[in-house]
């Protein structure tokens, strides 16, 4: 049986669509061929030269043996399951089980399979004091997936101090290891220390692999197994995008024609990208995009000694639900924004809208439909609006959601990003500009370091304080 | 006692801040002082003219009662709550929710106070299918609140007809008014007369008052009542509010100096405003001001025979969350964003960060510790790198979060739109564009209908289809 697929649709994008002012003609898109070809090349030379190393994730027998050992081990004595991890280390977490569980799981009492499942990827007070009034009496059924890449993630640490007191108190520190699983690149950073002398199951990110590149690797793998998500699936569908965006033919390629064509907007002053998928369940695929678009492609460089900057602005949205809060400006506003739909074909479930009464005849239209038909009218008629004030749009079909289709979709934007990486000619796999909020937390938390050159961190540290104290001028 | 406060900081936009190049000179905001203040006035006449009746909402004495009133009558019977509503009347509700409710609320078992809650402002079958799998043999304590303002909007009264005849099956059909109360205008829409007919407990929302101005309605008020929040406390912090937005001195005006700069920023090329939360509580009334500032400001208008399209792009942040997804972007890429942070000063609960063991002396700095002093110092590292960059920052800063003091953001939010709207000259309480892609969906679900001068509503339903058809030609 062919398993389910997505597709990618530019159609919409096109001059013929839009008209030729906004939209691309054909000589434009000959011109994105001739420019993105060697692209094709190139990156597949990176890949096999090894520099790529996110590439090889859905081949790897080993890691998905690994995790699904280690969840053998725990799963039976598992109720909750709770991520510490932020932003590579939790976006791609949430954006699996969005898409591959039920929307009531976590509310579900006899109808859930699989443990209860949250993700913090925060450090407010409230949030996590509110959790750990819940998980009180809780504690001894709950394992806990401690995850960072560089393994001194400032607020990850914070928490897993947090619930390692609380562990150790109530069971002993040796119960540590019936609770925590740390995943974390296994270079003796701190956190990998920590797990190494308590002894904790430990899975490994490889080291080349970047946060936002990270969510097929055991980051990813290991919560999703957990909480019962077909991983082999996952990889497999991930494995058969591959094949499609190292396909040579520019006009075959998914992920070389969607980043040459978001590389065309944004140079016409389409500065805007605007994710919207007509589905719940892929409703966190887009802020996980978010993270991979913002932090791969907002770079700054230089060119011919000046300083360019340079990053489409990605958003989130949600079809239907921002049709009523954001679609005036999408259609009224400036022309500033790409628009990519995601849409379903074919939903597991389907309810039939019912009969209105009598009194409400302008309601009877709906009776009898399927909420799917609806929805995805409301995505065509929304499309159509866009398409009738010459926004260019393009979408991305699924079969269904499945574990394949979001294998594939993963790998579909990851390839995307480095294209787009090449076409803007900047490095997509850094993060410099992260670094200063970082290092001034650490100096205004008491962290002893050269963080400025001529300055103590203490100095420092009041500087950081005089510029961001509310100044009672500026006070209303 | 003197209640908690917000305040409005505007330090951090100022050219002293992030240079003249970027930042606002004495002069610049001495010109902006002298465009807004006529404004002032005339806001306070609309006003006075009963012409922006959103204004006179906090001081109703008769919505609180009646809002109570039903309160009472089905609280006892309550233990989950359910809100039927998209848009206006669905985001505040939320926001709401999010920052007065604890974290866990709906997990909690024993110690939940009030119903479990949810909102429902998709239509999206997965997502409702699941819901109504969980509610099947608990339907007898749940309330239903339907809210539309116009009556007949198609995906909450879609809804709305699924629990109906899930009700009157189980139930009998007048069972509905126990379980069902509808908030919406009194003017004979499908919606009320099918309430009027059934005898469902009715709210009304005033007639001239917009879907995204309609909180301090029955629309927000009467599920967070439901709920246990003390809306007597937030209509009071509204009312607060009031006295300062429409103080004729621009300077001592939030509302007026914060859409002031605002307008400055939009019209030196910074389209995009990010609001930055950093409390997990105030994440959704971010969300809530998207579709404030989006809906009110996207509009397009006449210019000497030319059209113009305005509107800035609002985009919802949460902080130290996007510290790690966006923060690359916000430094290094384009500096057309204008920042606007929440802040929170003191929080209900703040757990202290327990100590690294000795093998990790690299963490042991965030010892003892509360989450609030590293959530805080993050704000700041945050900001101070971004004011490195030269990126305009306004604090909106909290004494705490309360039902006081998130009436005052919101009224705050609101004339600050009345007031943008102004300076942009465009109407701020309407939404036009909307219209193309309700009557589209309608006639592609085949109700009749005149929609397009010329067509049946069937040739305008297969043209719709022919613009949006997946042509084989542009798939990959």
């Amino acid at each position: 049986m062919p398993r389910s697929q997505i597709e990618f649709y530019y159609g919409n994008v096109m001059a013929d669509a839009i008209g030729p002012k906004h939209g691309i003609t054909a000589r434009q898109l000959q011109a994105l061929a001739k420019r993105t070809s060697p692209l094709i090349a190139k990156l597949n030379e990176e890949r096999r030269a090894g520099n790529t190393p996110y590439r090889d994730l859905p081949y790897s027998k080993e890691t998905p043996q690994r995790v699904k050992k280690v969840v053998a081990e725990l799963k039976d004595k598992c109720e909750n399951f709770v991520v510490l991890g932020i932003g590579g280390s939790a976006l791609g977490i949430i954006a699996l089980q969005t898409a591959l569980k039920p929307y009531m799981h976590n509310i579900y009492e006899k109808k859930r399979t699989g443990p209860r499942f949250f993700v913090f990827d925060n450090v407010d007070p409230s949030q996590f004091a509110s959790f750990l009034h819940w998980i009180g009496n809780k504690l001894g059924k709950t394992v806990f997936n401690v995850i960072s890449r560089g393994g001194q993630t400032a607020e990850t640490i914070s928490q897993f101090m947090i619930i390692r007191r609380l562990l150790s108190r109530r069971f002993g520190a040796r119960s540590l290891r019936k609770h925590v699983v740390v995943t974390t690149c296994f270079n003796h950073n701190p956190l990998h220390r920590i797990a190494t002398n308590a002894a904790l199951p430990c899975l490994e990110i490889p080291a080349g692999v970047g946060g936002r590149f990270s969510v097929l690797t055991p980051v990813g793998l290991f919560s999703a197994a957990m909480c019962g998500i077909d991983i082999d699936s996952l990889l497999a569908g991930a494995r058969d995008m591959d094949k499609k965006v190292s396909r040579k033919n520019f006009y075959k390629n998914p992920a070389a024609i969607n980043a040459a064509i978001n590389y065309h907007f944004y140079n016409r002053g389409k500065k805007i990208s605007v994710m919207m998928p007509y589905s719940y369940a892929l409703k966190d695929l887009a802020d996980w995009y978010r993270q991979l678009w913002a932090e791969s492609l907002g770079k700054a460089k230089n060119l011919k000694g000046r300083l360019v900057h340079i990053g489409p602005t990605p958003v989130r949205a949600l079809g239907v639900t921002d049709q009523h809060s954001q679609v005036q400006l999408y259609r009224e506003g400036p022309n500033d924004k790409l628009f990519t739909f995601l849409q379903v074909n074919s939903f597991d479930k389907d309810p039939k809208i019912g009969a209105a009464p009598r009194c409400a005849p302008e309601m009877a239209f709906l009776a009898g439909n399927n909420l799917s038909t609806l929805l995805n009218n409301e995505k065509k008629a929304t499309e159509y609006a866009l398409l009738q004030d010459r926004r260019p749009c393009l979408t991305v079909l699924f079969d269904k959601v499945d574990e394949y289709t979001v294998g594939q979709f993963i790998y579909l934007y990851e390839v995307t990003t480095s294209f787009a990486g090449a076409l803007f000619k900047i490095n997509p796999y850094n993060q410099p500009a992260v670094e200063l909020g970082k290092q001034a937390t650490f100096a205004l938390k008491g962290k002893q370091g050269d963080y400025k050159p001529g300055y103590t961190y203490q100095e420092w540290a009041k500087e950081i304080c005089s510029r961001t104290k509310i100044d009672k001028n500026f006070r209303v």
